[in-house]
């Protein structure tokens, strides 16, 4: 919904008419429009976790790290509708938590689960003699995870094809995995 | 002015009461208010590329491969407020180019010319015996581009200090550049 009319077009009259419930309802649960944005940001987020974790699934019994780690950064490319969706509401959400510190706050402080998701697999293939021993795994996990986030833009706007995309990931990881 | 006040309550009233002139003449010279934002970002564009131009100048007289692609990348960062005040407005331009495709047409064809510039720095290094000849320039530049990008809004929002992110690119420059 915030994709489709700007975030910033978001009322709680709205998000009440969505879910069906009356507006006063809405405003007793969230309190402030501010909980009721962040709130709607968390049930998307848990949406495209399970999405991502039903993708994971079907990657078979036994995934290896590399594949994991493909898996994840291709996480964070409009690959298909509900990814483009979540990616273009993040893009929203950004410039008003830029506009709005406060509101800011609980994501500032957030862990950065998703670096340390990839730097868990780099050590996994680290131990299995697949990424090379002396590689830093929480920094390459941190500019692996930058560089999909910063090849969603030029995706979204049609300046790279998702493919293009796909490859400039699956060279890094060849690099990062030489042993597979 | 659009970091400050968001991209889309820029109006043509506002921009004239800014630049002094009135409303009509703006309206004349740039046509619609999607020209005129057009235009804006040109000139935001142009302001960016003189004071990158300038630091560049800092490095000396003849700066190294190296060097120079560490000054471009870091360009992508919000190491002062200048830079900081563009990528804002940048991020708010993207926004606007995704709900309205049309308005996004001319940045979607415009080459990439950042990442050929990385490239050409590259291949001046692989001429120079500081780059592997084996790596792909111009697949490296574009992963060390979108790295870069993908940095920004961690820094921007604090949940990196920029120290941090451009310690992840200088690893990443030790890496391409082994011979330096």
């Amino acid at each position: 919904m915030a994709a489709r009319r700007g975030l910033e077009d978001v009322t709680l009259r709205q998000v009440a008419a969505e879910a069906g419930v009356p507006a006063r309802q809405l405003q007793y649960y969230f309190g402030t429009r501010d909980h009721l944005l962040l709130g709607a940001l968390e049930i998307l987020n848990a949406d495209a976790e399970r999405r991502a974790a039903e993708r994971m699934a079907d990657l078979g019994e036994e995934p290896s790290p590399r594949a994991l780690v493909r898996a994840v950064l291709f996480e964070l490319l409009p690959l298909d509708d509900e990814r483009r969706e979540t990616q273009i509401v993040h893009a929203a959400y950004f410039i008003r938590f830029l506009t709005d510190p406060a509101m800011a706050t609980p994501v500032r402080d957030s862990p950065h689960a998703l670096e340390e998701l990839v730097a868990s697999l780099l050590r996994h293939g680290q131990a299995l003699g697949q990424v090379h021993a002396d590689l830093d795994a929480r920094a390459e996990a941190a500019f692996l995870v930058a560089g999909a986030q910063g090849l969603q833009p030029p995706v979204l706007l049609g300046q790279y094809t998702a493919q293009h995309a796909t490859d400039l990931i699956d060279r890094q990881i060849d690099r990062v995995f030489p042993g597979t």
